[in-house]
């Protein structure tokens, strides 16, 4: 091999509004929110998590979903997504006018019933569903799969788990992707690997991959991901993200970072740099108690 | 291309006590500088840049390189280096009976002029009166070449220069030639086809990569290199390095963070994570003005 082979031009899926300002301690004026967003469109960002349709009791900072929605310039040509972590949550999407949403499975059974209180089979089962009533109203369905290089409770996470279940996912209608690195657990053959299998066996959803931030591992992963053929990159500006009361759950990747190493290698992504420094620099300044590692 | 190739043994060279502390604010006391260097080598370091002797009116930081030298303990199998500006430092090595010296040529004119106050070709021809007389008194000789992926003055720097002073410097005698990435300009490109070509030219040197933090990126790049063959990663326990006054040079690749990387590829590297964890604190912690980055 005389040359790294990799993707002449990337997706990147900015994550920042739901991933990097959830765990926030103080909560974020909608406005500050609605800034981010709008900042993050006129940067170049076409596909944006703004929010997500999740019980305020549990994530209260993601009380005004409705609000961002309904209060966010909507340019053509961008895709406004939402996190939902359950039908309930697809309702609200749907009544918010949102061309998307994204649905999270862990591909370890303790991490799934801590993070949304379901078995694997049950959270398959209702994504189902969702794919289901999403479809009728030609709304399209993205999904994660949390601890896919690794689980911060039962180590190791087989990758033939992640494989049935993305398998299931795709099944089910969903139309791309995202392995998640929920707590940076990753390394450079995993992040090769596991989409190397994936794409030999999914039939037509794309992949994507979503690193949190490990001492700067995570751009090892990213590259070994790029040359497995991932042309889907998840990014918070500023890096933001991890969880306050959580130690062991680290920032996103900062989607200003993937930006200027995707530059230097000549890869193209359709956002404009200095534009999206100034997202990083904005979202962390709106952050009162923010984790960057 | 299913899997990943990379080396599945690399050796760490440690720079923390040179490049990591010679910038600091305060003059580090020689017993913590003994103690950094004995802490390295239990935790199974085996080459070690323990000083540099410079002229203490520009780096009085290091003025302490010949107490450093008689102090530590000297241990079997370890390499104990010093980086040597000139003749003149190589004639104080020897007198502290070291194995092992390093010079330093950058690949950029303006660079070398401002940091050695030589042209490349004085640099050069320095470099191989000291492989001569180093070679006469049993003393290896290994080499940096600074700015080799680009230069903070001059911007792009030429493949065909670094290549031309690599093989200038095996030609004098130099058994390892480092590639430094100065203030973090590489990209993964670079990085995996620079040593790719030089492999191609070099007859019996070594080749080392020597990178700095660049937002995390460094780590896509020591992948890259990795990928390329490079058998030698230089690294500063703590990540320490940079320097105060110039706000564009950062600290080095964290050593304990390198070995994490290689450890979770199951590469060996001979260091034990958690003694070079303690040693990256220590360094840290005798730092008082410590730009980590």
């Amino acid at each position: 091999m005389d040359k790294l082979s990799f993707p002449t031009e990337v997706v990147i899926f900015e994550v920042g509004p739901r991933d990097g300002l959830q765990n926030q301690r103080e909560f974020i004026p909608t406005d500050k929110k609605v800034e981010l967003i709008n900042k993050l469109v006129a940067a170049g960002c076409k596909k944006i998590e703004v929010t997500s349709f999740v019980n305020p009791k549990w994530v209260p900072q993601m009380r005004d979903a409705k609000e961002v929605c309904a209060r966010i310039e909507r340019r053509e040509g961008v895709v406004y997504s939402a996190l939902i972590p359950n039908l309930k949550g697809l309702e609200l999407a749907l009544e918010a006018g949102l061309q998307e949403v994204v649905t999270i499975i862990s591909a370890s059974e303790s991490h799934n019933k801590k993070n949304v209180n379901r078995s694997i089979s049950q959270s398959l089962k209702e994504i189902e569903e969702i794919n289901r009533i999403a479809s009728e109203n030609n709304v399209r369905v993205r999904s994660y799969i949390a601890t896919a290089f690794g689980c911060p409770i039962e180590g190791d996470v087989p990758e033939e788990k992640v494989i049935d279940i993305a398998l299931a996912l795709e099944e089910s209608g969903s139309y791309e992707i995202s392995l998640g690195d929920t707590t940076g657990m990753a390394n450079p053959i995993k992040a090769f690997e596991l989409p190397k299998k994936l794409f030999k066996r999914l039939k037509h959803a794309t992949l994507a991959v979503h690193y949190h931030q490990a001492d700067g591992m995570e751009f090892a992963n990213i590259l070994a991901s790029l040359q497995a053929g991932v042309p889907v990159f998840d990014g918070a500006a500023g890096g933001l993200g991890g969880c306050p009361y959580a130690p062991g759950a680290t920032g996103n990747v900062a989607t200003e970072i993937l930006v200027e190493m995707f530059n230097r290698m000549g890869i193209k992504t359709g956002i404009d740099l200095n534009l999206i420094k100034e997202c990083g620099r904005f979202a962390k300044s709106i952050c009162n108690s923010c984790i960057t590692n």
